[in-house]
């Protein structure tokens, strides 16, 4: 069962907007065991949209098309949709009542066009749009399916999860897809590939592996499909097993998880508390944490201790260190680390100091220098790192790494 | 000059990582005057990439490849493209050389599979990647221009902006594309619409008007197509000039670069500094302020002050007002933004407190509240706002409307 995602709209043509859609549909898909075959995204110009539609129905069985169904002039969805089908067009009492509604509880005035909002395709079951006034349209024709929807996010999620997937899932026979993540960090995807290859070369057909490498992290995602999932999930977790026996000392976590979010899940489980002390990371740290909901319960906060005064007033950072071996140094972060510690009552906490570039390096410290510590309930380690010149990427590989060595210090001190 | 981007490999199609390459590459052609027709994700298959290599070919004149490079068995865009264009491979020596020094520089081992990455198609000009092992290719075949990247975005990045968009730019006869920018902020984009349709009405057909908002800000974009680049500039002044007019009290900056970085360079110019003090933030203010560099002249650093506790070790806030009143309160606010422009010397301090979500919300503060004060060089200013439920947006709109009220003060204590 194979399917393409068009999205129709000039906004994401011009870079305007991330066509998030696409992914979070892609992701309901996968788990339903439907393939993305291809994502598709056209301009708001009748031809290419046809075109869109052809080439899609050649090579997959479900066409889900998102966008151009706005009540003005440049919303051409439908009556494109009338075209291709060579249909027309009829009005859809559901929906109509729907639009009437939607306008009554806003109080808004009601204009022709917003009434036209109710007009479906001939050949359409109506999927009925709660969350605004653009109805989705489920179209079988040719062998093929064509579902349409509005492309605004929460409109198209509604309809996807209360009404497409249920249907789709009622139509067809699915194969079962089970997918194994592997979350590991400090080595490359070569490196890993090497070590593993003798498991990768086994895999039988239907078990396919992917590395999905970023800055220092490299997930390894195991993707099976056949007609039991039990049976293929255990059939995954043995290969998986194989797979991290191997590699075991670069392994985070088996579960597709961020790495922060593993970390934070592992100290939360333990009642254990972080701060940070961060300095040529700029918060960045703390931004990573706390953008999971209950970060708070682990994540006590933090210095961003850009200027050497800061890290005196926040971390007592004594000035003779400062002054002697500098903000970028490993007797500074271990103070800043141990600092922020004691000063804000944390069992564990990290420190970052670097010289994240473009300009500020000396022959001694070049740019990308990088020092981190992590203190913890017994022991405060640290270590230097040198990355590249280019600014933002030293910033997300020093969080990186320094989370990988917080990670490495919280299972030394646990066994 | 029309353009495709097609994106290679299964991670987008099974929605594990967004697609955010493709809207970044649409924004710069867009910029240089080439228009993206279509955006194609297509998985690692050798069929459906020659399918959509040869569909691409038939409704565009360059096309934008990403992805699909790097040393493991999933990567084959390489070979898939060789078979294409019916070429072979050579070993690229300025390639090779890199990928040596990539590795001699990080001491990694270096394999096989890494040498293989300095391969490239025999009808290439290579595109050297200073950022990575995989180089770029361009080919220019049938009277087409195919561009090969990785898909890692700062190499793709680094590939566009050094050698891409200025090959593009040296290759065709492009018309002069001249951008003018107004940076608003604190207005929707209708009621901007109606301030300044007079003038819109009264453009040019040569020169067009974008209205491009997001959480908040709201960018104004000329846009004018001609032979002559300065005239162009000139006559899309006067009109930027008149819009400017009518809506002075929302322009933050005529230029196109993010708020924090407008902040940042008003501030320096005068000599200002700040400190941040985040609670619902989390880091993510001072997280943006640090992306850019040199920010460390104006920002001195904050206290990511989660816990209540660390509200009052880092920024003085009394037990009591937090007792009273609330972590979430104007009084907690000012106590905060108070607290670090005297505990970090700062000219200016920013803080904020509120409910991210998507728990933690009460009948009286239900999620989405959030207070935001700034402490100036004579005034202390705050505002509650509410937002909805979504904790990222909550985050991002908080950060948003506290740079944009520090700006306000700014522009106020200077007048």
């Amino acid at each position: 069962m194979l399917a393409e995602l068009i999205t129709i709209g000039d906004e994401i043509l011009i870079g305007q907007i991330v066509d998030t859609n696409s992914a979070w549909m892609a992701q309901k898909l996968n788990l339903a065991g439907i393939k993305v075959k291809q994502i598709t995204s056209v301009s708001d110009e009748k031809q290419h949209i046809l075109n869109a539609l052809k080439e899609a129905a050649g090579r997959v069985d479900i066409i889900l098309i998102t966008g151009g169904l706005g009540p003005t002039k440049d919303d051409i969805t439908k009556r494109t949709l009338a075209e291709y089908f060579n249909v027309g067009l009829r009005t859809d009492n559901d929906a109509l009542e729907n639009v009437k509604n939607i306008f009554s509880k806003y109080k808004s005035p009601m204009l022709e066009t917003n009434l036209r909002q109710a007009e479906v395709l001939e050949n359409c079951t109506t999927l009925l749009n709660l969350n605004g006034t653009a109805p989705g349209m489920w179209i079988e024709s040719g062998n093929k399916i064509y579902v349409s929807m509005p492309g605004v996010p929460f409109e198209m999620m509604y309809l996807m999860e209360e009404l497409v997937i249920p249907r789709i899932k009622e139509s067809f026979k699915l194969p079962s897809i089970v997918h194994h993540t592997i979350l590991t960090a400090g080595v490359g995807e070569s490196q890993l590939a090497d070590r593993i290859s003798i498991i990768e070369d086994s895999l039988p057909s239907h078990i396919g592996l992917a590395y999905l490498p970023k800055l220092g992290i490299v997930r390894l995602r195991l993707s099976g499909r056949g007609s039991d999932a039990n049976t293929l999930r255990d059939e995954i977790s043995v290969y998986a097993s194989k797979i991290i026996e191997l590699i075991s000392e670069f392994v985070i976590i088996e579960a597709d998880i961020p790495l922060e979010k593993a970390i934070l899940d592992l100290m939360g489980s333990q009642g254990l508390t972080l701060s940070t002390a961060e300095s040529c990371t700029g918060g960045y740290i703390s931004h990573l944490l706390t953008q999971h909901a209950g970060s708070s319960k682990v994540f006590l906060g933090g210095a961003v201790s850009y200027s050497n005064n800061l890290k005196s007033i926040m971390l007592s950072v004594s000035e003779e260190t400062l002054h002697e071996f500098g903000a970028v140094s490993e007797e500074t972060v271990v103070e800043m680390a141990n600092g922020a510690k004691t000063n804000f009552k944390s069992d564990y906490a990290i420190s970052i100091s670097g010289i994240a570039g473009p300009e500020g390096g000396t022959d001694d410290k070049p740019v990308g220098t990088v020092w981190v510590a992590i203190a913890g309930k017994r022991n405060t380690i640290s270590r230097r790192f040198q990355f590249g010149n280019k600014r933002a990427q030293n910033i997300e590989r020093s969080a990186i790494n320094a989370l990988v060595l917080l990670h490495k210090l919280l299972k030394e001190e646990q066994a």
